[in-house]
């Protein structure tokens, strides 16, 4: 008696997740095939140095040269691409895979926030699943809430620690008053950090995840350039120690919501009060939270890079592959993918902290005041720090609701005062 | 040209779930059928009190007198069973709408608590979905995260807070110094707490949705008769006190995890650190955590109950079930659910915290000592309060690891010294 047809997989890319992969399909076959209804089978991998030894049994299993082979092997029904890259190889293998009928299974959020879109028309075309769940926030099955989990619900906001390289340098800094290049410096070392940091720290990787969970949220194209981004560098141990004081941590976010001037999709440094269960989201974690109607807020949590937690989400999705669930990309078909318009960031409503560097004489309080005033900006608190006459003081404050607009208007108006030496510094405040 | 095939829905049910329900079906049903890639239509319904005016616009869709009628229903694809109870009309409609074919939602964890199994193998046996999200802290997917979110792990541990009054109830007596039977009345006059509280506050409710969870992690049956379970009655405030002082939270836990001994399962209050992110859910949410190899610890938080919470659930079931998924109830094929030797708590290995009041007098303490040295239970902690020769004082000690079996011997030893005049009240402590 013959069993059933195993599910047969390629993968392409063997770096740590790929590498990972291939540990975690080969740890407990059985379990896995009783989950999966079949067994699932590697039959092929590419990477790029075949002489390296990673210390996987690879055996019975091909090795091919050029990845992009991967999408025409006749004994391959997913491949699993792991290279990385928005274009490229990866982007080529992807396609041609998906054009012949194959299932694809992708860690790569670069290339889904910039080409999702077309690679989905290409799935729902095949009739084949384009499967992203180790894309974004690696071991918190986000997608799958979000896209299932949820998809009786109306989203209002998706929200998330969506970099666990930013969220250990920021907790680091808060945690020991150490400034933001000592503590990348360290975090580099460790490994935590890549050699050039700038994917990370400068809030790239993150707008990628934020650009797919938007897109399911509320059904539409990924939109990665659209996202309005400012990464961590410009955090500072002082404002660290003020968003303490005035009772909020500083996260590097990303926020996506409808407002009623388009699609507002950001990516920056926050604060958020510290009761808020995202501010509690330490270290190299993750989290998203989901707000919407009817299900009030949900929030995840848990490691979101790394070998086995983004083996875990490959696998995951090879294992609903196996067991023939074929969902839209996006959760709507693409054909119904909407191209939502681009909120701009100055019609932004929120809250503001502002950090001022003044020189502590008469009247800069009455002219800071005044400017705010004629932006119909209205103050909430306001610290300033023991006077020293002959050195630059901090004056913090935080706004009341306000626009974008007006809170930029005021603060070229504010630099601009003598008495205001440095540029001003400003982050958002967000609701919990 | 005609539509898709519309999936046609039956509830049985008009409560606040059912209720909640036919609202979000009829909300946005284009939305819906464009997650579902068909109309969800809802076609029947069936209630105890057809003359009550529940709000709710129930045009073109058939009144049933008796619920198990739709199982036969012949315009009904999916039965949304949502009458409660364990067994009686809720088991008889569910077992005969699998047999007959019908896809089951539910929310009724009673009753998959007990007879999960059975139902699950009617459900394999027809080749129809037994989908039962809304049955685990409401909102919160959790049912789909541990079945296919994580389906490619090896789950070590699921623990979660499970149920929402006695959470609320815990968190009004920790923020207000009040004792529990004060602050439940209360409760009950807010409509948090049920006229009748035992099936919440005796931990039944929560045991059931262990019995769930703890089905879907570890691949068996559900076994809530082997559950241990305390409920939360005995939690006093000056226990609540002495856990703040010693750095913890107290919860009501349900965990269970494989050990060598069997399956344990176990429901009770439970000391977490007030650092653990378990310890920050407060008020009515529910959260679930997940420690699995090799995606680490997966937290989720949420509304555990409530009209929309539970609606988003069974909707986005009847969603997946528009979409075809179909997956083995527990997600293993039924008869491969395996029935796990229940571990009995005398096995169980863990920290403890222990309060004695006694009478304050010279030797007490070296008495208690002796005892805990006689098991080889060591202490981690102690504290002694402030001394009053004619009063009990409380002695608050916590222990580092050890066992039931020597912890219970111990307690009832010390029980009974003369000294000692109350029972000792024991409450574990869990690792975060």
């Amino acid at each position: 008696m013959s069993g059933p047809t195993p599910l047969r997989v390629a993968i392409a890319g063997l770096g740590t997740v790929g590498a990972g992969t291939v540990r975690l399909l080969a740890s407990d076959p059985a379990r896995l095939a009783l989950r999966a209804g079949r067994p699932i089978e590697l039959r092929a991998v590419s990477a790029r140095d075949r002489g390296r030894d990673r210390g996987l049994a690879l055996d019975g299993c091909r090795w091919v040269e050029d990845a992009r082979e991967l999408a025409f092997a006749d004994d391959v029904d997913v491949v699993v691409e792991l290279i990385g890259g928005a274009d490229g190889i990866a982007r080529e293998l992807a396609a041609a895979a998906l054009r012949r009928g194959k299932a694809v299974v992708t860690a790569n959020k670069a290339m889904l926030a910039r080409h999702g879109a077309e690679l989905a028309a290409l799935a729902d075309e095949a009739a084949v699943p384009l499967a992203f769940e180790a894309a974004v926030a690696g071991g918190i099955p986000i997608v799958k809430s979000l896209r299932e989990g949820l998809s009786g619900d109306a989203v209002q906001r998706v929200f998330g620690i969506l970099n666990g390289t930013c969220n250990y340098i920021l907790t680091v800094m808060r945690e020991t008053g150490r400034d933001f290049a000592d503590v990348l410096e360290e975090a580099q070392q460790l490994g935590y950090a890549e050699a050039d940091p700038s994917f990370d720290v400068d809030g790239i990787d993150a707008a990628h995840k934020l650009a797919l969970l938007a897109a399911i949220a509320f059904g539409g194209r990924p939109g990665f350039d659209a996202i309005h981004i400012e990464g961590i560098r410009h955090v500072s141990a002082l404002d660290i120690e003020f968003a303490e004081e005035l009772g909020y941590r500083i996260k590097l976010l990303g926020v996506a919501r409808l407002t009623p001037s388009g699609l507002e999709q950001r990516l920056h440094p926050a604060m958020v009060r510290k009761d808020a269960p995202i501010a509690r989201v330490d270290g190299v974690f993750n989290a998203v939270g989901v707000l919407a109607d009817p299900v009030g807020l949900v929030m995840h949590e848990g490691r979101g890079a790394g070998a086995g937690p983004t083996a875990s989400a490959v696998v995951a999705d090879l294992v609903d592959i196996a067991r023939g669930i074929r969902l839209p990309t996006f959760g709507v078909p693409s054909s119904a993918l909407v191209d939502h318009p681009a909120a701009p960031m100055a019609a932004h409503e929120g809250c503001y902290y502002i950090r001022l560097m003044v020189l502590d004489q008469p009247g800069v309080l009455a002219d800071v005041a005044a400017i705010l005033r004629d932006q119909h900006v209205s103050i909430e608190a306001l610290i300033q720090r023991a006077r020293n006459p002959n050195q630059p003081v901090p004056i913090v404050l935080t706004s009341h609701q306000t626009t974008e607009a007006a809170m930029t208007a005021a603060l070229t108006a504010i630099e601009a005062l003598p008495t205001v030496i440095e540029p001003p510094r400003m982050i958002r405040i967000e609701p919990n």
